[in-house]
């Protein structure tokens, strides 16, 4: 199936704002239904491809059937940029500048590295397209000519190694069918971020992923143990053995690089026994200080529930994940802070390690809940970019930005992003509602996401964009960095080069002009284009 | 104090092999004791520095004081090499081609940047030097002319977060002093490998070093937060949160780049509580097959001991640890394989931790045989160097290497490594004894760690040489890593550029074409000096 072009995910799961919710809406942010319908896919006249026979030609030869050769408007649409707020805004207002030329359906890796070699001699850039959920701009290069390299063929489980628990996926699997496989052999990847029902193995890779469970699972990239990539100048692979001293980790040089570098056509990841038993339960905290200093405390000494994250006082408050209860007379009582724990694996081992966190979060001044806001937010944990449709759709605007600091820096990152947030949207007559959750627990510090919530203003992309840059001003003014699991793409990439310095930058630069000499792989996705060199 | 000159350590701690061993040797391995003691230092005659006065001046200019610009005789041998079997044969020979035009002592960051550009200038090479315990060749650029750039004067602890349990470290503070400063506060780094007592922070991150405690606390790259790196380009600093989605994780790009790319000198280290316990304790098991099965399900089931390690069932029954025994009427019954367990952390968490072991590794057949092996083997951890250094002056080889493969891999690669050593030394005419033990575990895969003795046949350096080639070989054909945490240097260079392929090398070879146009970073010592380019 494929995802609503307009929106988010299946298009039989939308469902309006109940009336309650329009009407705190209308009263807290002024927000007001706006005029006119989302422009209709067949009213969107997209431009015929700016290929020439001659490439159409050549990377049809590399594909052998035309039918994985796509120019048709609709196939061309639903590969136009990803998932954020203004990308939906965007392609709703029947905006098609950044339209691919192409949609290209590999079916091997020797299909990428032939597409890869014709787009580089025909100075055709490829976005490589996994389940198409960026919401950082990560598929839409600066090139006027460009292919999306649709993965979807290359979905196979490829091996299963029982003895080490490795799995060697193929880029276009999108999780849930990658979990089903894996399940069938008795194991799973645990990798449950938001974007997990669409998302793809590749594109977690790509974007340096992490998902619900990480603090039971780990991020993807700690999953991943090898590489297989497509580049113009060939193939590459990586990761002989688990750790090595030999030299720089070049995984984690190809984890997170965008597509900047190659198109990953395999992913072997490390995969754990599926689990018996999954519980999840509530935790209320005073106070979002003291429920952080909690899950630090679980962070740092353990034990280390599989999932936890917590809620500030306003996300509490909101109680957004259930929307179909905000304002009735059976909302919780949604005072202080909430967090959910979840706890993974054996019966014994979950009911032991639930057990002894238990201890830590009652001595840390948590109160326990029980299960059912755990279940609720299990059961609904992937429909928040479902609400965020409604949301658009009754003239509001949502967006979500999140980063990561060490848990020193995270009260001043905390302040900053929600200051910057509330000032500039305040200043342009919009007022937001600003809340966060941590996300995800370190040792060494933890993630802060933000789910922002306003009336959408006269031109909503453009009185968004100047909150986003004050945002992403203000993490990295408090130490954080430009983002936790979402990934740089063209909305991060300025401050991504702010974030890894000029010889970061230059090294990157130095990688893909190696690699990528013609500069066809996703430009200005990841780092800026290259600046003529000055002489030394 | 410095170092023994030729050899290892303190040389107060030197002692001569038992005659029991020294039986032994010339009974099993047909071992005599070699003509001629090795040269001493005064007798061995260096050449005069070849760098030229306006050279030395310049690089004076940078630190200030003339006394840190060293080029007596004396310095300058104590910086050749490092410490691997053939780099203390040849420098007892009083072989000091490699030795370095001088020996300089920067005192902070910008003096480092000031020298490497003077060295980016007058076109000689740099060669960072910390504790000088690479056992790899990391010390011998392919250059005529370079400087040792001793970091020893950079040995301040910077910082310590207490919230995020974070510390600072310059690079040229060695581990004893590094962990003192730290149990000061309260914290330990828990990075122990064998080369602890002289090794310095700075290489541990350039040579992604990993500790005999990693089980529990980790490998160093794993510790790694943030690094600053001086370059001849300029200041290169990373890591601005625990984890990150913003591109690659160029930390990852520093570490184990073995001074090619730059000179380490801060590194920002997640460090933890000191723990109030610490126990090993000794398991014996009827097989390294049934031993390694046994690690394997703690590493992927867990519990996780701190300490983990396997010896095979040669080295269990040489008991090379502890060789005053060997022979001896009290040796310890060395049937089967011997396993260390340790753990460390709060009396509480290490007595359930240990508890819950114990099970695991009772029901996969191992036999606890109590503490006092594992006192012994904590005791002696750190002495196998000198008990090398007594096997040279006994007329023996010694040496070490050590690999890393995913669990189904090992066995294969266990028997690869050993027949590769055991037939290239017998065709030579000296039959070795070749021991191995697990020495790190992962939930993936793990490594092996082997140890060859043999006689010394009558050029010991170049009856070394095919074994290593072999080995290295039989490491490659059997899916190992050509190192899990010696590095690579000049020893692994070629076998390492195999493991990369030509892309990754020729990634890495931009990086540092990039950082380093001239060339005068540790050349040659990571990766191949490029090949000129061919036409695309």
């Amino acid at each position: 199936m494929d995802m609503l072009w307009s929106g988010w995910g299946d298009p039989a799961k939308a469902a309006p704002l109940p009336d309650t919710v329009i009407g705190l809406l209308r009263d807290l942010l002024g927000v007001t239904p706006r005029e006119g319908a989302a422009a209709s896919l067949d009213a969107i006249a997209v431009p015929g491809t700016p290929l020439t026979d001659e490439t159409l030609r050549a990377l049809t030869h590399c594909l052998g059937d035309p039918a994985h050769v796509r120019t048709d408007a609709e196939s061309r649409i639903r590969h136009t940029r990803g998932k954020s707020t203004p990308d939906l805004l965007r392609i709703r207002a029947g905006e098609v500048d950044d339209v691919p030329a192409a949609v290209l359906l590999p079916g091997s890796h020797d299909e990428v590295l032939a597409l890869l070699r014709v787009c580089a001699d025909h100075g055709v850039a490829a976005v490589p397209f996994g389940g198409g959920t960026s919401v950082v701009g990560g598929l839409a290069p600066e090139r006027a000519r460009f292919v999306a390299l649709d993965l979807r063929r290359l979905d196979g489980l490829l091996a299963v190694d029982e003895v080490s628990r490795t799995a060697t996926l193929q880029p276009g699997l999108r999780a849930p069918r990658a979990e089903a496989l894996l399940n069938e052999r008795g194991f799973t990847l645990g990798h449950f971020p938001q974007s997990y029902e669409w998302a793809s193995i590749g594109g977690f890779a790509a974007a340096r992923s992490s998902g619900q469970a990480s603090a039971g699972y780990g991020r993807f990239d700690e999953m991943v143990l090898g590489l297989t990539v497509a580049t113009p100048e060939g193939t590459w692979e990586t990761g002989r053995a688990p750790r090595s001293a030999a030299g720089p980790d070049l995984r984690q040089l190809l984890l997170g690089s965008e597509g900047a570098f190659g198109v990953i056509t395999s992913v072997t990841v490390r995969v754990r026994p599926l689990p018996e038993t999954r519980v999840y339960e509530g935790w209320r905290f005073p106070s979002f200080e003291a429920g952080t200093a909690a899950l630090r405390r679980l962070a740092q000494d353990g034990p280390r529930p599989t999932v936890l994250r917590l809620s500030d006082e306003t996300e509490t408050f909101i109680g957004l994940a259930h929307p179909d209860r905000i304002g009735s007379a059976d909302a919780p009582a949604a005072a202080g802070c909430m967090a959910i724990a979840g706890y993974e694996g054996t019966a014994v081992e979950v009911a032991d390690r639930r057990a002894r966190a238990r201890e830590v979060l009652l001595a840390a001044g948590g109160e326990c809940v029980g299960e059912e806001p755990g279940e609720r937010w299990a059961h609904g944990r992937y429909n928040a970019p479902y609400l965020r449709d409604a949301l658009l759709d009754a003239g509001a605007f949502a967006e979500t930005l999140e980063t990561a600091a060490f848990w020193s820096a995270l009260p001043g990152l905390y302040e900053g992003v929600r200051q910057a947030l509330t000032t500039t949207l305040s200043d342009a007559g919009t007022p937001p509602l600003v809340m966060c959750h941590v996300s995800h627990v370190y040792e060494n510090g933890a993630s802060l996401y933000f789910t922002v919530v306003s009336a959408q203003g006269d031109d909503p992309v453009a009185h968004w964009a100047p909150a986003k840059r004050a945002a992403n001003d203000a993490i990295l003014a408090a130490g954080g960095t430009i983002s936790h699991h979402h990934g740089v793409g063209t909305d991060h990439r300025d401050w991504y080069a702010r974030e890894a310095g000029p010889l970061g930058v230059r090294a990157l630069q130095a990688v893909k002009a190696e690699l990528d000499p013609t500069g066809v792989l996703n430009p200005g996705i990841l780092i800026p284009l290259p600046a003529p060199r000055l002489p030394h």
